[in-house]
This record gives C-alpha cells, sequence and structure tokens, in this order.
C-alpha cells in the first residue's frame, strides 16, 4: 500500500520514526502470531496452495531482503544465499515452469533458523532506515511500505491455513485459547434504505490503497435497501435445515456442481455432534452461535441463501455508497480476537461494515472506468486477476488493516471457503 | 423467446399461419443444415460437453414431444416410448447423478429412425395448431416459441460441434463447398465516439427477448471510442507473431494458465503449413483471410490483444448504446455464408455490429438491476449461469435470429474458443 | 503366425493355392463379420483402447498395404497416400510422442470408401501371390502370415470392442440374431487327476504358433486335479448372491482395489432386471443360463471364486498337460455362435479346453527356461508384455484359431473383462 | 515373524530373558533411527503412501497397545484413548471407506507426547512379560513376535522415506554423518555355475520365516550361471551413458510408459552437477561411486539393463538355490552403515547375496505349490499380493533381518524404486 499519508508527517525525523514504528508493528505481529505455534505446527500445510507458517514466516522476510536490502543497503550479505532462492513466491518459480521447492517438506531450515533469519533481516532494515538520507527516505519508504503490505497479507492468510491444518486434525487442536467476552446484544434485523441516483465511488488519490480500487468514477443506482449486520448463523442454520442445500434451483450452476463435487452440506467448519451444531474456530471446537456473522461460505452458498430468502446480493457500489457515510469498525486482527463476533447494537446501523468478515457482493470482479494497470511495482498485480472472481468488501476478523476505507475492494474465486467471508443481504426498494 | 410480437398479429388466423411458418422454417432449416452430413458424420462428437448431430436432431424433436405434444395434444402417442428418455437434456440426466446415455455411442436409433421421428412430431405439431381453439393458441404459442428457440440455440450449436469434429480429422474434411462470393472491400479502420452520461440499456417490454437480457435500466458512461469494425485476421496476427502469446505481461492469471494448459499459440482453427497461416472453416482448410474479423478466441485472447494494443474490450453497456443508435447487420445464419465476412465498406460505421462473430465484452454476467430469475419456464435457465461467464454481443454467422435486438445477451466461459468469437476494441475517450 | 505348416505341402501350386484360401479365408471373414453393422455402428467406441470397426476394416487393410504390397509389389501403387498415415498402429504413433487421429472421429473416409480400399488391396494380394517366382513365395509367405494372423486378431478385437459398445447403448442391440441351437446336456462337475512329476511344456519347432509359447522345457509338477469343465455361471451366481463381491478376504489387494474403483458387483454384462439376472450377449440380452461357462470376468474375480470355493487356479504347465493328453475342442469362431456355450457331456472330460472362454490361470506371464526374445518381426512384440499380466489358455468362443494346440498361451492384465474370459477350477491331489 | 526358534530354548526364564530382549533391541533400534531427526523432520512425508517418522513411532507402539496389552494384560489403561483410532493401520481405516487422518498434519500429539507414548507401553509390554505365568508365555510370545516383526519392518520403511523426503529438499540435507571406513577391494566381474536339474527350494518348519515363503517344494532348473557379485553404479552408468533410457527396445512396455511418465533418466537419486554423477545418500549428496552396487532402480530398469547386457535375471528359484550352498552377509541395518557397500572381495564368491541391496528377480509375486493362505494372523496379509509383484531377494543396507534365510521372499510392483533395490545378472548355460 503506497505510503501516501506520510506526506502529511512534519519532518524527517518524524517520517523516520513513522517508518520503523510501522516496520516493527507489522514484524512484531507476525512473530506473535507464531507464538501459539509448535515447530511441528509451523511445518503442516493442508491445502495446495497454502503454505506452512515456517514458509509465511521466511517468505515475508525474504521480500524485505530482496527488494530492500539488496537494492538499497550497501555492502548487504544475504543472511543464507540459499534462502533466496528458497523463499521466493511461488508464482514465480511457477513461471519459469520450474517447480518451486515443496513447501511443507523444508524442514530444514529449522524454525530457529527461520528465526534467526528474521533478526539478521530486521536489524539490517532497522540499520537501514537510520543510515538513509532524508533524500533516500522516499523511495525507501515506498519499498519499505510495499514488503510491510506484504507481511500483513501474508498474517491473514497465516491465520486462514493453520485454521484449515488443525481442521484437518481429527483432535480439532486449537490456536489458541479463548480470551473472556463480555456479553453482547446481537443488533435487530433493520435495513437502510437509500434512494438511488448518481453516486461516485472508488478510491481517490492520495487516499491510501491500491490501484483497482480507483479511479473514483460515477455509478447510477437504483433505490435499494442494505442489511444494517451480515447474515448470522442461526439465519443461515435455517436455511441448512431447509434442505437449501438439496435444493437446485436455489444454486448458480456452477455453484451446484461445486457443491456436489465437494460434498457441501453447510458451511466449511460446521459439523453436527450429537445432534447438535459446532463450529471449529482458532479456540478449538465451538458450540454454534446464533448471533455470530455466518462465515466461510461460498459466494455461491451466500447468493443460494439470498435466493431462498427472496433477497440477494449487495452490488459493491451500493455496499460502497452506504459504507462511506457511516463509520462502523468491527473486530480486526489488531483487536485481537480471532473470529468474528456477534456484533453489538451501538447506536444506528448500519455494524459491522468493516470487521469480522469479508462480505461478497454481486458484483464480478473487474477493472472500474478508466481503470489503467500499472507498471512494475508488486501491486499491479491485481489486474492480472480480473476474471472469474468476485468482489468482497469489508474486511475480517483476521484481517490487519492500517487504512481501510469504504473504498477497500478484495477478490476471491466464488467457490472459495477458506477465508473468513460471510456476507449481507440487499434489496431493491 | 416469449411470443410477444405476435401480439400484434390481427386475426386468429394470422396468428395461426405465423405459428405455422415459423415451426416450419426452424425444423426446415435444421433438416437443410444436416443435409451435407453422411450416418458417420452424424455420429461424430469431438467435445465432452458437446453432441453428434444425430442427437441434436433429436433432442430438438423430443422437446416438442415433450413439452407441446404430451401436454397438449390430446391422444397423442409418443413415437417411440424409449425416445422419452433416450433423448432427454443432459443436463436433467445428470441431476439425478444417473448418467445418461453416452451420445455418441448411439448408433441405434438409426439416422432414419430419428428422421421418422422427426417427421412423426412435424405432423402432430401442425395438426395441433390446426385443431387448437383460438384460446388455447395462446399458451400453445407460448410453449411450441420456446422449443422453437430451443431448436434454434441447436442448430447454432451442430455446426458449432460438427466444425470441430471435421477438425479432428486429419484430413480436414469440409462441411460444405464455399459459394461464390463478391469480392468486399474492407471497411477501415474508423472509430465511433460517444460523449457518455447517463444512458439506457436493456431489453424493455414487449421488445422479444430473453429474461435476463432487462429489465431495461440506466448506466452512467464516461466518454469512450468504440471501434467502427471488429479486430481482422490480419491484425491478430501481427500479435501472434510479435510474439503475444508469450508475453505474461498481457495476460490474465487464469488466461496464462489456461493458454500454458492447453498450449495455444494462436486462435483456434489457425496451423501453419508451409510458413503461411490456414485456417479451418466449415469450407475446410482456407489460407487465412487477413481482412476477416478473427474468430475462435477466448476472452483471454481477446483481453491481451486489447493490452497489447494499447486499447480495451468495451463494456457491454457502451456497446449496447452504440449499436442501439445504429442498424448494421453483418452475416447470421440465414444469410448462408458459414464463416465471417471480410465485412462490406459502406455509409459509415460502425460495421457488423449484428452478426460474423459474436462480440466480447469487458462485462461478466451478471444480474441487471432489478432482475428477478423467472419460475417456471425453460429460460429462467439464464439466470443460473451468473457466474465465471463474460458478457458477449451481436451473434454470429451461424446465429439463427429471428429478432435479435442491441440488447441482445449471450455470455461463456473466457476460456471458451469452440463458438464464432471474436471482439472489437474500445477506448476511453 | 509362422506357416511352419506350409512346409509340409508338396508342390509349389499347392502353396500357393493354400495361400490364396488361408489369405481369401481371413479377409473374407472379417467381411462376414461386419456384415450385421450399420454405418453408423461401424463409429462407435466405447473404450479408449477399443476402436471402432471401422477402424478394424482399414488398420487390418493397412498392413497388407505397408508389410507385403509395398515392399513385395513393384510397381504397387498405394490406394490412398493419406491412408498409410490414418490407418497405422496406434502404439507406433503414440511412440513418436504425435498423437494419431482420434480413430471413433475418422466418419470421413466414409464405409464405401474404406470397403473400396480392401477390395484394392485384396486384388493386388492375389495378384501378386499369382505372380510371384516360386523363390519369391517363402518370403511372401512368411509377411502374409504374419498380416494374416493379424487380421484374425483384429476380428476377436472386433466382436469384443461392438459387443462393448452396443452394451453401452440403454437400448442394448443385439449384433445378430441368435442361431437355432439344440438342447445341450451340461456335464457333470468331474476332476481330471495326474500324478505330478517332471513333465515337458511348450512349443516345439516346428510346431506352429509364436515364440513366446516356447523353448520346449520341463517343469515339475506336484499332484493335482483339474475340472473338467469350466466354471458355470450358475456357480458363479452362487458366488454373487453369497456375497462374494463384499467380502474383502476373498481378494487380491489390488483385486478389491479394483472393485471398489469400478463398482464392480457381478461380472460384466450382467445385471439384474426385475429380479432376474440377464446377460447382455452379442445376441441381445438374455436370461442367464446358468449351464454355461461364465464369461467376462477378471482374474481377481476367478481367483477370488476360487478361494471361496476352497480350490484354486491352475498353473499354466498343469493347464497344459492334462490339455496335451485329450482333444477337446469347444466353440471358436468359426463355429458360427458368438457366446459361450453350455458344453455337451460327450465321452469323458475334461471338456471346452478349447474354445468357449478363454481361461485363467494361476501363472503370470513372464518368459520361459531359454526363452530369449526375437528380433525383427511383429511377433516379438509378446516379450515387451511379460509384466502385468497373467496367463490364459484355451481361446473363446470369438477366437479364429487355424491352428492352436495346447501350447497356445495368451495374456491379460489382472482387471480385464472385456474379454471373453472365464476359468476353470484346480486343487492340489 | 513367528518365534519358532524360541523351542529351542531350554527353560521359562531364558524364554522369558529372551524375549525381553528382542523386545528391548527392536524398540532400542527405531528410538536410535530417530535419533538425528527433528521435529520437524519428523513430520514431513514426501510420498502419497507414505509416512512421516513421527507416524511410524506411533503406529509401530499402537500395534503393541492393541494387539498385546489391550488383549493380555489385565486392567491395562491405554496411554490415549484417541490415539487407537489416530494410529491405526491406514488400510483398516481405508477398508471402511473413511478416510483415515492425513498422517503429515498430525502435528499435534507433539514428539514429546509421542515418546511419553512409547515409554508408557514399553514399560507395560515389559511389565506383562514379566508377570506372564508360563502357560501364557506361549501366546504372548506369538503376539509380540508379530509386533516386533512389525516394527522391524517399519524401521526400513522410515529411513526408506526419510531419505526421499530430505531428497525433495533443495537443500539435499543429509540424514547422518558418514562414519569413516575402510577402503574395499571391489570383488571381480565373477560367474557361478550350477548345473540345474531338480532342487528344492521354499521354508521348510521350524525355519523362521513366513507362510508365503513356504512350503517347501521341487523345481527343475536349466543349467545356468549367475552373477558372482549385484550390478554396480559404474555398470548402471554405462548403460545410462549408452542411451540406454531411449532405446525403447530394451523395456518392457509397461516399463517404456512408466520411464516416459515419470521421465525416468537414470537411477532415482542420480543427478548431475556440473558434468559428473552424484548420488543422493542418507548421508546427503556424494559423487557417484562406481565400484557400489546400483540402488534404487525399478525391476524395469533392471530388467532393460540385462537385455542391453546380453543377460537376464535370475529366477527366484535360481537365486535361492545358490544362495542357499553359500553364507555370504553384506551390510544390513544392524551393520550400521546405511548405504550399499562396495563388496569386499573374500574368498570365493558369490558375494553380498544377503544384505546392501535388495535384488529384483525374473520372477512374479505367486504362490507356490501346495500353499494355503493362513487365516487369522497378520502375515496372512502377504498372499494378498501376489498380483502386479516381482519377487526380490536377500535385503538392504536398511533392512533390519533377525533371521533372514535363503528362502526370504520380498516383493514389489516393478515400479518401485522407492527402496533399496538393485539387482544381480543370470544367464543360461
Amino acid at each position: 500500500m503506497p505510503d501516501t499519508h506520510l506526506a502529511a508527517l512534519d519532518t524527517e525525523g518524524d517520517r523516520r520514526r513513522s517508518l520503523v514504528t510501522r516496520f516493527q508493528k507489522a514484524r512484531g505481529r507476525t512473530a506473535e502470531l507464531v507464538g501459539p505455534l509448535s515447530p511441528e505446527d509451523l511445518m503442516i500445510q493442508s491445502v495446495p496452495d497454502g503454505a506452512p507458517a515456517k514458509w509465511h514466516l521466511a517468505h515475508t522476510t525474504w521480500l524485505f531482503e530482496t527488494t530492500v536490502l539488496i537494492p538499497f543497503s550497501q555492502g548487504y550479505r544475504p543472511h543464507d544465499p540459499c534462502f533466496l532462492e528458497l523463499f521466493k513466491a511461488r508464482a514465480a518459480s511457477a513461471e519459469g515452469r520450474i517447480d518451486g521447492p515443496v513447501l511443507r517438506l523444508l524442514s530444514r531450515p529449522s524454525t530457529a533458523d527461520i528465526l534467526r533469519y528474521r533478526d539478521h533481516v530486521n536489524g539490517a532494515v532497522l540499520h537501514l532506515i537510520d543510515q538513509a538520507t532524508d533524500g533516500e527516505l522516499d523511495i525507501l519508504a515506498e519499498h519499505l511500505g510495499i514488503a510491510i503490505a506484504h507481511e500483513r497479507r501474508h498474517q491473514e492468510r497465516l491465520l486462514t491455513h493453520i485454521k484449515h491444518a488443525f481442521w484437518s486434525n481429527p483432535l480439532r487442536p486449537a490456536y489458541e485459547s479463548p480470551p473472556e467476552l463480555p456479553a453482547t446484544t446481537p443488533p435487530p434485523d433493520d435495513w437502510v434504505a437509500h434512494d438511488g441516483g448518481l453516486v461516485e465511488v472508488g478510491r481517490e488519490e492520495p487516499q491510501p490503497g491500491f490501484d483497482h480500487e480507483g479511479p473514483r468514477h460515477r455509478v447510477f443506482l437504483a433505490p435499494f435497501r442494505l442489511a444494517a449486520r451480515p447474515v448470522s448463523c442461526g439465519e443461515f442454520r435455517a436455511f441448512v435445515e431447509a434442505g437449501g442445500y438439496g435444493e437446485r434451483a436455489l444454486w448458480m450452476a456452477d455453484g451446484w456442481e461445486a457443491l456436489r463435487a465437494e460434498g457441501w452440506t453447510a458451511p466449511l467448519y460446521w459439523e453436527k455432534r450429537e445432534g447438535a451444531w459446532r463450529v471449529f474456530t482458532l479456540y478449538g471446537s465451538q458450540p454454534l452461535n446464533p448471533d455470530e456473522p455466518v462465515c466461510h461460505v461460498s459466494w455461491y452458498e451466500a447468493d443460494a441463501f439470498a435466493r431462498w430468502a427472496g433477497k440477494r446480493l449487495p452490488a459493491e457500489a451500493e455496499w460502497e455508497t452506504i459504507a462511506a457515510r457511516c463509520d462502523s469498525v468491527g473486530n480486526l486482527l489488531g483487536t485481537g480476537y480471532r473470529h468474528p463476533r456477534a456484533g453489538t447494537y451501538r447506536g444506528a446501523g448500519p455494524w459491522q461494515m468493516c470487521g469480522d468478515v469479508w462480505e461478497w457482493t454481486r458484483s464480478a470482479f473487474g477493472p472500474y472506468p478508466g481503470y489503467r494497470q500499472p507498471d512494475g511495482l508488486d501491486e499491479a498485480v491485481h489486474g492480472r486477476f480480473m476474471s472469474n472472481r468476485m468482489v468482497l468488501r469489508g474486511g475480517s476478523c483476521v484481517t490487519p488493516f492500517d487504512h481501510a476505507g469504504p473504498w477497500t475492494r478484495h477478490y476471491l474465486r466464488p467457490d472459495s471457503r477458506l477465508s473468513f467471508t460471510g456476507f449481507r443481504l440487499a434489496e431493491d426498494a
């Protein structure tokens, strides 16, 4: 994420300190996330395009080494020349038609080696920031910003992957113990209305974010209403128990095929034991809480539920228009609770627009009018996924946002269930 | 396609005659299309979700029998009770998890049996129209209309499938001999400009068409320009020869994967022999004609070409807005030339908006604002494909339109190359 | 099969006439076999490594053209140069990693073209035999002998493939009408004893046959008993109905895996309709005849049945030793009944050692002591299959033997069920 | 392996002590083998039907718990009831069509937990032996014998699997450091002759071993010669460099297919770096030693080499006949060198008949005459693999033999290369 907001800082010293803080916070957060994991836990990978936590630790470090230290730190010596090859992005490996190493087989280097690698690189980066001239600070900040954003994205993936890997163990181990939480009063089934008309959406410079989130542009909306809160586990359970997964007319053709190929009968991580639904979480297996937002559903499941409920998913411009006029932050990675929470009914809705669960929209991921794929920098890669993906909005309980805005766009294939994905309903007014 | 335009006819007698004419035209056209095929040709199927021509002959007949004759013709006796099962839609078979018969293995019933089946059903339908009371005619017309539209769709598929099956034969047999055609003057590389603003698009009752083509709604457009003609084979050859198929940065991630998995190096049906490009057509292998619209490219190839050319694909609302203000019909199934033609430069562009090649747009196939999936009738099925498909506009040289309008929407997966698919470029003004 | 028996003929004229007779008989038999098939039937192929009957017609002709006419007939002009490539052995195509044409898509050349091809080649071969000098006759006879043996092998395959293709049609069409047959008295459940000791087995020159059937060698046998007739459908039905297909302890590990992967619950071509077992035959679907030899069972099924019955399959040397001392010929292709028959109780057993069903043995296919793979000629290929195959003995009702002996060895993968394969039991004395 | 040799011991006390010794030796050896492995190493699994070392540790313990302690030790409390399900044989899981846990994902229980599990079970077994009455000792010895043999088999697998897992790591880590070894003088290229005739082979009671190694029976052999030592790396390198992997005529049809599907160009673990062949070993990557026996070749490669060399593989009866009259033990697991060694030329050959490498024979794995599959005990399982496997003889450098004899039979699929498999040549005299 380009560091545009740094521009506002007064002095070079402030900028330097801010950069150090952001770097340390991102790196420290990753270290904190692997705290509960044993060396063996760090090795497990349960989905083909996932990665073991150990690899996330090393690969994020590799990006700092190869895009910040090697280009900008004179005389920098790589921690271990083998690591330059071993931990590079797999996409890049795949490109050359040379298979990369099978990540889950890298028992060596050991966890201790990887942690030393992190320390080595952390020290070198801090030294580099310290030594940079004021003139060098700009370009350094830009590249550090990318690597920090990259590290944050991997934090979300790390928790997403370890959750599934633990789920694959019949013992259903917990990632950590659940914190004590105050009781909540779930918000009512309210709706927010909008009169439609010409609206403006999309990121505008200098707001922080990615290129595919702009340019800002006008969209014409018909009048609509948006649910004030995400669909809850209780509501989704009603759909499951009404036979929604067996009613073909509710499903997209591709969704029905996925449902049958994969044997879906409920959201991922739901299981029935002794007649009662349980949900697997990073805190282990828990009784289903009907007030929580439903999570780990594919777009197909969200879409089928909406059809069953006589509603529809919101278009992304509808979602953004409502989000732009409220300030509703839920539970994000920084909050420390690693599961969607039953919302707290405070003030008028909408609630939990940002946080708890990524929210599927009815919009396919595509370029905004006037969008041009940027050259060169890593972010440009988003433009390469503008087919076969659906847009999600809002961020989840394991998303490490620094500066999310209503314009933030995420995208996934419609059959994805691995991420913390939920949805809220909409309808024509 | 609902028979809404029938409402305009004056008398019952007119309606009856019109119905007979439309029925006979559709059925006769299919018979005409299999004219050049031997019993053996009628058996071949080269793509898994394709079908042999013989099955198209029988299955279209089956729909008249099961949705028109059996429900509405008292005392009707099915031609052969086995056929009711044998020729039903495969989707329906698949639904019950019972494999349907493998279509390409149905050497029995013989071709002669199938032709008798067609005659039997044709006679019974004409008799039914003749005997229907004025009150029955409405509902009959509605169901006949659906079965006629279905037969027409299968005409396009039949030619699409037989083309690929012949291509799979190293002898490259021709479906028929090419007609003599007058020389054409290819249209210039012109562009049509539009100032943008709020426009109205989508089908409006009582215009004929499908439910997913409406409701009519407003869209805001930025100023843009649309190419006056589709991209030509010559232009696409330049892309191929410039190494476009090897330049990863031009391709969607999924497109690049498809390209590598399938080994694409040029459009489907292109091959180089003795240094010269040839294109396989329903008239056999022909030297590449640089003036013809390029055809049988996937959306990924169209999108990559546009990026290479510094342009983009048009949004479907842009395409429709231009199409609505001109009357540009190219080569359709009724025209009798079964290959895209180099356009004729007549009057001001745009040219060939309708006909010759289906034109990919940048728009993912999704519901229009206010769209509700209809219940009951066959067309409802379109709403089931509103994921992972891209919109195409305009129709091709093997599309049997009766009443196409600028609002006509078609959709395919972005990796499809089997249909007669091309594209035209657009750019921001 | 080398034409060693020709050596016994007295004069050149006799040799010439004998060669003509054998050629015409083999070619005429193939033509006769496709008599009941329509052009559409000739196109169907239901197993990946099968072939349509049309291709068998053409490919056998191709071998005469390429290994007899082109090398030995001066001035011979190929019927169609394209055919040389189109109809060559697929193994050869595969070798070059170039996919051969997909056989089932060759609607062109037409059936009429193929029949003309056969006539052209037949005429040219007869002319060649007629014109050959006495000195040329030897080498010509050798190559013709190979091509004739090849044609005969393809006769068995043609019937095997068309049977499966018709089975794949829900209408279960019959290849031909069943002939009237006299009633038979099934033979009793007798056993033939052997005292064991050193025996000699294997083909000895100049007996006709293949290289892998020799050299003749000594084997030591323990005393054993061999069933006087093959296992019958009635006996096998008892195994099926006793739950044999569900009892894992009866099955080889690989067999159990095959059973589960393929969903075997009975022999191929068995199906239960309205409570009664029916068997699909070249005469269409027939009620199961309990007296007939069971057929279309894999080696795994034969082995499991034997274990269930407290017996075992015979070793091939045991089978051959018994076969060598009796003269028991059953139903072969020449007999004209294309299905295993319930044996006729005539004289002392064993019965049906040769004919009706190929009989699985417990012996893996491997080289005899002293075996050396020959160079050059087509038969050498048998030595390439000496892994993962089991030996079968005796020949089936669709095997076109000229000179079978007790030493005749056939081999198939243990999971094969497509051929007319049955078995008889053995036990230690 | 049934404990038949215990019968010879004089007193109950001797029997008890012998049992304790064998138990402790087997259990201690496994613990010793995982000594060099980190917790992360214990997690890795690189072949689908392999297992992580941690699972081998737990599963072998599970067999003692479920077949010895639970049935025979009154009042025994399982260490952890979950483990009874978690560590059971996968074949058993598969049988119920319920997928077992994915072994490589079991990061929990931790290594420390597993080691505690081993200690718990070890203590309970020793206590049980100590407390058993003299009458109980027989049945206890029988079941302990099976579990000890099972543990030993897993020792060989553990090293086989970890070797491949380390090979899959681009860093090519070593399992342990190589010991200092005295130089050897490789044995000459000698041959051992045999006159053939009737010989006796197979295990005879009360010699120790498995049921499929008997009964003892007579076989007739033609005169033959057997190589005095296994084929060496140097000899095999000559085959590789002469293009043996590209010459189709040398290969079985299935072997050629495997070669092409897998891309074989040399034995497993061979790689060329900077023009020189290196071989990956449990001691890391080493320069190829031409005097060592070649290892990790499939039967297809052994067979192709033999054909290229104008020889053949020995029949298993030939191998056994020669092995029975000499006393040639090479390098086994107990020896402590975990790689095939270049033999030492001491006395007359044959050399290394037992140890260093398993030796492929030309014999398919099948039942001996008179063989009957036993009921009940675990060993019975060998009879289930008597299809699609080839016999190996002799044992390898990681085989933990207690009482191998010339009759010892091992079997693998002909495409296996994972085990320490080599071969020696034979020829007809």
